[in-house]
């Protein structure tokens, strides 16, 4: 597979830093073929504007929709988003690497998706979901938190980490037709010991050993759902 | 009270502006005081780095929550953030105004609580959730979503609007003591008829009205929890 990893994390000394490394290696000695978008060391801009484009379809009212779809259409995307979104079509299988700070994506890597899931080009004119433009790739999520795993338990006073994850995979992967890859959760990574560090290293490189042959959540089809998008007597 | 509205739209001519003018028109109305945060018309840059401190704990390592914690000790948080901290500290109600984006918030705002909610300031200690920095403050959401209501209920294809905002009331409000009042939710607002949009203001308007009488959903007490972070027996 083709693999894309987006990384997000300010330091390469960190653990999160290793972690890359070893997935890097891990997946690469498996035979797929590895690229980085690397968001800090690249200086990746978050905020959407008019520096996307560069063409405007309008002037006055900015409508970023609107801005993007006819960049889509004029082949006028910013060079940094064009680049993105070339390795995205290039990659198939898209790996979301970050520390999950707030229940959420670094700002840094939720600007990525802002800016290089498009209008136009990752959605629209009812491609979503099983429609969607990117049916056919993976997407996972490969994570470090704070805590420890028993906080991210139904009775733990983070509550269950699948309520946290399961809305990122389904409104950035699974709405653009991207099937989901189980996550790979690095707990209480900043205060581990080394020897502790290192088994989450082996299981990082197990879970990455063995992705073709593990289950995927694919996106719902959205001719299972009426025109007013609730799902439709089976 | 006094209101902090983080606003997150790039263009004060959609209706996630006009729905911010209401916002502020109802609050003063009703005799509290409001303060806006524009983020995009500010430049607000959403990602940490060096920049957030006038000094360094270490000029080696960057590691973001050490660096935080000791501009804490020092109170050398670079201008643009002591600015915003110093809002959150006059606040008792913060209000996140915002187009949901991805089932999460835009760049820029996901991007204000990653650096403005710094360790040592918003968390750090045992200082969170019900012994968080900011008990006593009540925090809302104010959105506007893409798709119509019906697509964000169980059966819809969004799934329950909820489980969306849930996590990012836990994982931000909560988190650090911010007690939780009902979201405010705009479906469909791209594609809505003027009349239409009339009722959402209307609507808005009446929520914000009563917003003292509404119940609020309290953070977890952290007594409750055992050293493994997980809900003591009863």
């Amino acid at each position: 597979m083709n693999v894309l990893i987006v990384f997000a994390h300010p330091e390469h000394q960190s653990f999160t830093g290793t972690m890359l490394q070893e997935a890097v290696e891990t997946l690469e000695e498996v035979g797929h073929s590895v690229q980085v978008s690397d968001l800090y060391r690249k200086g990746f801009n978050p905020v959407p504007g008019r520096h996307d484009f560069l063409t405007a379809h309008s002037d006055s009212l900015f409508n970023y929709a609107n801005e993007q779809s006819h960049a889509h259409q004029n082949q006028s995307f910013a060079k940094d988003l064009r680049m993105e979104q070339d390795k995205l079509n290039w990659a198939d299988l898209v790996i979301f690497q970050f520390p999950l700070w707030w229940f959420g994506l670094p700002a840094i890597l939720k600007g990525w998706v802002d800016r290089v899931f498009a209008n136009g080009y990752a959605y629209g004119g009812g491609r979503w979901f099983g429609n969607g433009a990117f049916t056919g790739k993976k997407g996972m999520l490969v994570i470090t938190a704070g805590g420890p795993e028993t906080a991210y338990q139904s009775d733990g006073i983070q509550g269950p980490i699948q309520d946290i994850l399961a809305p990122l995979e389904r409104g950035i992967f699974l709405s653009v037709g991207i099937s989901v890859l189980p996550a790979f959760v690095a707990y209480g990574a900043s205060y581990s010991s080394d020897s502790q560090k290192e088994l989450v290293l082996d299981r990082l490189r197990d879970h990455l050993q063995t992705l073709e042959s593990k289950p995927t959540i694919a996106p719902p089809n959205p001719t299972d759902y009426d025109e007013t998008l609730r799902r439709k007597p089976q």
